[in-house]
C-alpha cells in the first residue's frame, strides 16, 4: 500500500499540481492501481463502474438477512472515518454515514461550518491533518473549489495518508452523486445502458449532477441525450463540446412533451436559484419543465423518472406512486453505491458474499 | 411483515384519516397484531405494558454482565435508526440514543430544528422520506401537532415503510414518557399497581405527562387519584370526564399535606411557564406545591416520589438521598423501557435471555 | 468496586472538600487503589504513567492487524460513554471519541454550550446526573473552574457513580494533555526521560500545557528545564517555587538560539491572546520565539520538536517534514494515551494483548 516516492517527488508544489489536467492527476490519487482518494467523476472508468455496481448489488443481497448484515458489518469494523462537512448537506451526510455503518466503520462527525473558527488561527490544512490523526478515512464536503483535492494532495505527502472521499467540493465536483445516478440507470435497465435515450430536464446550466452524469455517458455505447431547459438555463458549451468530441448525439429543446415519448430515462432537476446573482430565476417560467401525473400516460412503459432531490414542484407528488418513479430508490442506491466505493477503497470488496 | 393492501386502501387521504378516533387509527399503526409505529399512549394495553415491563427487566438483568450485554447488543446489530429531533430535548434524545446502543442499533442524529431550512424548498414529508431511505426506524420528536402521526401514516403507504417511534409530538402526545412512568410505578410496587393511591401535584392543566399517565390508569383496578394544584392550573375537564366514564375515583384539592399521608406515589411536576400566553404563571404562588425535606416524615414508608424532570424547586435537593425519591431511577427506567419497546417492535423481545 | 461509606461520610460538603489540598482529594477519586475519576495531572505517579504508556503501546501494537483491532474493540463493547463538552474543543473531543471507538465504547455527544439553556431552569448538577443515568462514563470539558471536579464529587455520593474524565476544566487542569505530552517524550526517548534537557518556549505564563508538563517532570530524575519567553509571559512563580522545592534545575531566558543547541526536546506554544484582558499581547514581539527551518541545522540530531497545537506561526510549515518534528505524532499519541487511560479505569488494561 505504499505510493512510490518518485511519484510524490515529481509533484513539487500545489499550484503546479493543481493546474495539471484531471487525467494527469488521477495516478497521484491512486494506490496499487486502485482509486484511493475519490475526487472526480472522471476517476470512474466503465470497468470500475461495473465493478462498483456489482459490489453494491452484493452488499444489498448480503445484508438482506441478519447473518449477512453482521458479516458485512465486520468487514471494516477496525476502521474509523471522519465525516467533515464544512458545508451542510444532511442528505449526503446521512447517506455516507449509514454507508459507513453498513460496513461497520466507526464514525466521527463535523457538521458545522463554524467549527474552524474555534481553532484559534490554525490553517484549514492543519485542522484537517489533525483530524486525520484519529481516523482511517475522511469523507469531506467543502464549499471552496479545490479544497478537497488539496487536502488529498497534502495528505498523500505525509507519512500517514488516509483516503479522502469527496462528498461535494465547490460547485463542480460531486463524484459519488454521479456514481449513484449511473448506478440507478444500471439497475433500472438491468445493466443494459448502451443504446438508451436519456432526457435531462430543468436548470441544466447550473445543475452539477446533470453535468457529471453527462460526462460519465462517454463510458457507454450509442447513448443519446436530450437537454430540455428554459433557454436561460441551457447546458453549458463545455459539456456540449465534450459530447461532440466523443461523438455522443444530443439535442437541445424546450419541447419537453416532444422528447418525453422516446425517453428511456427522464432526469428531472430543480431550478438552482441559490446560484442566482441578481434574481435571474425569478423571470423564468419553469412550469413547462415539470413532470405531471398526466405525463405518465405519455412515457414508455419502461421509462424511469429520476431526480437527485430535493424537489420542489418539478414532479407532482402523485407521480411517486408509479413504479417508474425511481427517485426514492435512487436515494437509497446512493447509500449502497457509497458503501461499495468504501469497500473497494479498503480492498474488502472481494469479501462480501 | 406485510400490511394488507386492503387496510391501506381504506384510508384514502390524510384529512379523513386524521379525524378518526384514536381507537380506530390504532390498527393502521400495527403489523401482525403488534404495535409497529408508536404514537399514542392509548396503544399500550395492560397486556402490552406488562410484556414490555418484563422485557425491560430482562434487558437489565441480561446486561448486568459483559456476556449478556454483548448478547443483547447483537440482537439488532443489523438495524440502523435515525433520531430526528426537530425540537430539542437532550434528555429524551439521550435516553433513546443509549437505548439503541444497548440493543446494538446504529444511530444517525438530527438534533437541529433549522436543518429543514437547508433543503431548498423541500416539503417536510419529502425530507423524512429521504432520511427513511437510509435506516430501519425513525425516532421522531416534532413541535407540530400531528406531524409524527402523519409521517407514520405516509411511510405506511410507501413500498418501504419503517417504524416511526414518537419522542414527543406537539403538546399532547409523548407515549414513551407515559410508558416509563408506569414502568416506574410497576417497579416501585413490585408489579402491584392495583389499588394504589396516586397523587399528582403541580401544573396539571398544562403538564403532558400527568395527562398521559392518568389515561393509562384505566388499565389498573381500584386505583384512586388525587390532583393537587393551584386553582389556576387544575386538571382539564376532558381528563376528569374520562375518569368519571371509567369509574376511577379522584379528588381535586389544594391541600397537598392533607392527601400526602395516604399516597402510595406522589408525582411532582414543575410549572409549565413556557406555555404562558401572557405571564399567567407569574401571579401564582407555587410554593404550597413543593415537596420538602420535612414531608419525608409525613409520607408512608412505601410511598415513592416521582418527577418527570427537569425540576426547578418543586423537590428540595436534600430529598434526593431518601430511598423513596425514585426520580433518578425513573430517568434510567426510561432508557430500559424504550429499549424494551424497540426490541418488541423488531420482534427480538423473546431472544433477550 | 465499592467506595467505603466512611470515605464518603467524611466529606460533608463541597465547599469543605474543595478547599482540601489536591493530594488530600486524590483518594476520594480513586477506587480499589486505582484512579477512578481523572481530574488532576497530579494523579499520575511515575508508576502509573509508565503503566499507561505500556498500555498505550500495547493498544497500538494490537490494533495494527484487524484481528487485534477487533479484539480490542470487544474489551469495552458493553460500555457507553457520554462526551459532555460544554466548551467546544473539536481536537480534544475527536481524540477522546476515537479513543472510545478503539475500545468499542459506544458514545453520546453534547458539543453545544447552549444545551443547558433548553432544560428549563434545571441546575447544571441535575443535568449531569440525568445524563449519567444512561451511560457508564462521562468525559467532560467545562469552562467553569472546578465544575468537572464537583461533578465527580457529586456522582461519587450517589448510589450509581460513573467515572468522570476531565477533557479540560477551567483554565488550569487538562490532565490528559499532560499525559499525552509525557507519553510523547517517553516514545521519543525510548523510555529514557531521566537526564533530559527540556526547553519550553512561548507564552509560558498562560499556557496550561507547559504548566502541567512541568509538574509531571518531578517524576523523573535529573531533568533540567529552560523557559524561553518574552518577559511579559514568563512562567508563573508558583511553578518556579515548585521546581525549587523539588530540586529541579531550570533557567529562564529570552535567548532561544542559545538554549536550543543543548535541548533534547523543544516544546513550542502559541501566544494565548484569548486570555488577554486589555490587548497586552498586541505589543509583544513574538517572532524571536518562532522555530524556523534554519534552526533544524542548529538542534541536536535526537532533539524532538513538540507543540500541543493548534499552531499559528510558531513553527514554520516546512519544518513538518523533518523527522524530529513530532507534533503530528503527538496528536495521535493523545488518542492512544486516552484509550489507555480508559482501559485502565475499566480494568481491562491487562487484557489487551
Amino acid at each position: 500500500m505504499q505510493r512510490t516516492q518518485a511519484m510524490i517527488s515529481v509533484q513539487p508544489n500545489w499550484d503546479t499540481f493543481h493546474k495539471l489536467r484531471t487525467s494527469e492527476k488521477i495516478p497521484f490519487f491512486s494506490k496499487d492501481d486502485r482509486l484511493y482518494d475519490c475526487l472526480f467523476a472522471q476517476q470512474f472508468s466503465r470497468a470500475l463502474l461495473e465493478h462498483l455496481f456489482k459490489t453494491a448489488d452484493a452488499l444489498r443481497a448480503a445484508t438482506r438477512k441478519k447473518e449477512g448484515a453482521d458479516h458485512v458489518a465486520r468487514l471494516l469494523s477496525h476502521k474509523r472515518a471522519m465525516l467533515y462537512f464544512a458545508q451542510p448537506s444532511t442528505r449526503t451526510f446521512m447517506s455516507f454515514l449509514n454507508a459507513c455503518h453498513v460496513l461497520g466503520i466507526k464514525t466521527s462527525e463535523i457538521r458545522d461550518s463554524s467549527t474552524s473558527s474555534e481553532v484559534k488561527g490554525e490553517t484549514p490544512e492543519d485542522t484537517v491533518r489533525t483530524f486525520s490523526s484519529y481516523v482511517d478515512m475522511i469523507i469531506m464536503r467543502h464549499p471552496a473549489p479545490g479544497f478537497v483535492e488539496k487536502t488529498a494532495w497534502l495528505m498523500n505527502r505525509t507519512g500517514r495518508p488516509v483516503p479522502i472521499v469527496s462528498g461535494g467540493s465547490g460547485k463542480d465536483q460531486h463524484p459519488t452523486q454521479a456514481l449513484l445516478d449511473v448506478y440507478t440507470l444500471h439497475r433500472s435497465f438491468a445493466g443494459e445502458l448502451d443504446g438508451k435515450h436519456i432526457v435531462m430536464v430543468g436548470d441544466l446550466k447550473r445543475g452539477r449532477t446533470v453535468r457529471s452524469l453527462t460526462y460519465l455517458m462517454k463510458n457507454y455505447k450509442n447513448v443519446s441525450l436530450s437537454f430540455v431547459s428554459p433557454k436561460e438555463f441551457r447546458m453549458e458549451t463545455d459539456i456540449l463540446d465534450f459530447l461532440r468530441r466523443h461523438n455522443i448525439p444530443f439535442t437541445e429543446t424546450e419541447d419537453f412533451l416532444g422528447v418525453m415519448k422516446t425517453a428511456d430515462a427522464i432526469y428531472m432537476t430543480r431550478i438552482q436559484d441559490e446560484h442566482d446573482k441578481s434574481g435571474e430565476s425569478k423571470g423564468v417560467d419553469y412550469s413547462p419543465f415539470y413532470f405531471k401525473k398526466e405525463h405518465l400516460k405519455v412515457i414508455k412503459r419502461g421509462c424511469v423518472i429520476m431526480h437527485p432531490l430535493p424537489r420542489r414542484h418539478e414532479i407532482e407528488v402523485t407521480v411517486d406512486e408509479d413504479p417508474r418513479a425511481v427517485f426514492w430508490r435512487q436515494e437509497r442506491n446512493g447509500m449502497w453505491a457509497r458503501a461499495a466505493l468504501m469497500a473497494y477503497i479498503f480492498s474488502v470488496d472481494n469479501k462480501i458474499s
